[in-house]
């Protein structure tokens, strides 16, 4: 059985449910992952920075309060030393949660630079960095032979990207729509039974789905960073944002809502993504008023889906959460298993 | 890159579907998929068997009519000498495709069970040999070091078993919910736009979903068979059809399901398996009426979904065709898939 050793970058919501994840399950993890885990290094905005080589106790650090801090543990200090911590930890896969900013994905970006630079395979689910640097990154990656994985960057913990690539493997993909964004699907549904935008929009805040500042949901660019990753990464698009036109959902009126329901119809905003005959990629973002018979006309509520239209099989769906602590930790914890996988048949080919 | 030789059991529209594909494609699909095929037997009932190591000339027997045979041609026998080809095939990769009796899946139980004792893997869409015989099976092409592949005796190409066991990895999955029967799915569609049930089959007899016997659509035994599939490959289960309780479609009327619409619900036929606290599973196919918000609601027509309830991502659906040529002929290349990287895994380990 293999084993890695694991640094966290961020100890928000996210890596703490990692973090859970592998303290709580222990040996039934190792059994049913193929890998033991072990995390040596934590990096966070409130507690500092620890480096502990022979594994920190995670019960230990789970536990702690706001006002406590990792200096004066050993490997501790009071600061988030994060490219220190990336650079110099003994772990061989540092998993990225900070945060991302949508123009330039710092600081996540120099993060996931500085531990492929050092020989590290990184997994994050932050999109920044894969929708604004994934070229770069990833070339950076196969040049220090490591892995970059990001499978929770468009659906949190529903497979899309691995599915496309590996279980779907030997189709062509021919085009691609989804509901990649929690948040306007839970305010559309709720609008079909009679809230207003505003109204339906505090109910997403209140549910905590949506952010204080709900625009990058209502206006789609989180779901233009999204369709940029799957156009890029499924259908080799090369594609930036200003390739993405976007339209979000603060023009569909309650009339709108209310006439596509007596059509049979449902409002979704949905990313597009089309491959035409000649190779080239075509890509959106808008509110589309589906027939029932649309694969994405059920999805509901914070759901999310993405249906692939296939030259052999025709349309196949998936759909699951798009958000979550824990959905999103398990989304790291497939990039560990898929790192793992890969490690795993790099040494049987150099044996 | 690997090479496979193949030989296709059965000759009817499913494996002419893979010979198409493996025709037509040539390198590409050697590209796409990382390995060359070639396929070097035939058997079929009308045609007889054929067996040549060189490669057979697929344009050429892809264009023989039924009154053809192939008798007469290098390698050629009038006779459908199905086990004897099976043995004797210089191919690595048996494609079982005939027929499989729901009672003891024979001949396919026996096909695949030369195939294995003669160190060839095999890939099947029949239902029978992997519900009635998938213990016995599974063990044999273990001792023999080959692969027993059917990822298209569940849902055709839609993948399900390999998108639990890999894809999903990681995750426990507490319970399964599926559509898994198109004709009796598209059935109660059509009731719910005013058909009888009675005019409803008709009208999927003549779109070709249902059989001319539709009994083991509109009675279940497809899906009793597919969920102990389901039961015993996802959950570990190790049951047989004697423990799924079974209820066809048969005793839902026009008023339940105009009953239903009132309430915002849908009659679907439903496999279910659950696993209890203990361990122990329950599994049944039954008629329910799904209220709008269930993943399964929403699937429509003769699609065919899964959705898998799991400990750290909630439900997480895939649907899609559940039948088809060429949709079945691609979970078998999808198996050629798997059964390659598994190949060339051990290779790497054993080198």
């Amino acid at each position: 059985m293999s084993h890695h050793d694991i640094a966290l970058i961020g100890f928000g919501g996210v890596n703490r449910a990692l973090a859970e994840i592998i303290h709580s399950r222990g040996e039934r993890l190792a059994a049913d992952i193929g890998c033991t885990l072990r995390v040596v290094a934590i990096t966070d905005l409130r507690f500092g920075s620890l480096m502990q080589s022979g594994g920190i106790d995670l019960a230990a650090v789970l536990s702690m309060t706001g006002d406590q801090s990792f200096a004066g543990m050993p490997g501790g200090d009071s600061e988030p030393k994060n490219e220190h911590v990336i650079r110099h930890t003994t772990a061989d896969i540092v998993v990225e949660a900070t945060f991302t900013n949508p123009i330039d994905g710092e600081p996540a970006v120099s993060h996931v630079r500085a531990a492929l630079e050092s020989g590290k395979s990184v997994t994050t689910t932050n999109k920044g960095p894969v929708a604004l640097a994934g070229r770069e990154l990833s070339a950076l990656a196969e040049a220090h032979r490591v892995r970059f994985e990001y499978e929770g960057s468009v659906m949190s913990g529903t497979p899309v990207l691995r599915l496309a690539a590996e279980t779907l493997k030997g189709l062509q993909i021919s085009s691609i729509q989804g509901i990649l964004n929690g948040t306007s699907n839970f305010v559309l549904g709720r609008m079909e039974a009679g809230a207003s935008l505003d109204a339906a929009v505090a109910e997403a805040q209140a549910l905590g789905y949506a952010e204080a500042d709900p625009t990058a949901d209502v206006e789609g660019s989180d779901v233009q960073l999204k369709v940029v990753i799957l156009a890029n990464e499924i259908l080799g698009a090369g594609i930036t944002t200003a390739d993405v036109s976007r339209t979000g959902i603060s023009g569909i009126t309650e009339h709108d809502v209310a006439a596509a329901a007596a059509d049979g119809e449902r409002w979704k905003l949905v990313g597009s993504i089309a491959r035409d005959e000649s190779g080239s990629v075509t890509a959106s973002v808008q509110p589309l008023a589906l027939g029932a018979e649309h694969p994405l006309a059920g999805i509901s509520g914070a759901t999310n889906a993405v249906a692939f239209t296939t030259d052999l099989l025709g349309t196949v769906t998936i759909s699951g959460p798009g958000a979550g602590r824990m959905e999103t930790a398990y989304a790291l914890l497939s990039d560990i298993i898929a790192i793992d996988a890969h490690q795993t048949a790099l040494a049987g080919v150099a044996r």
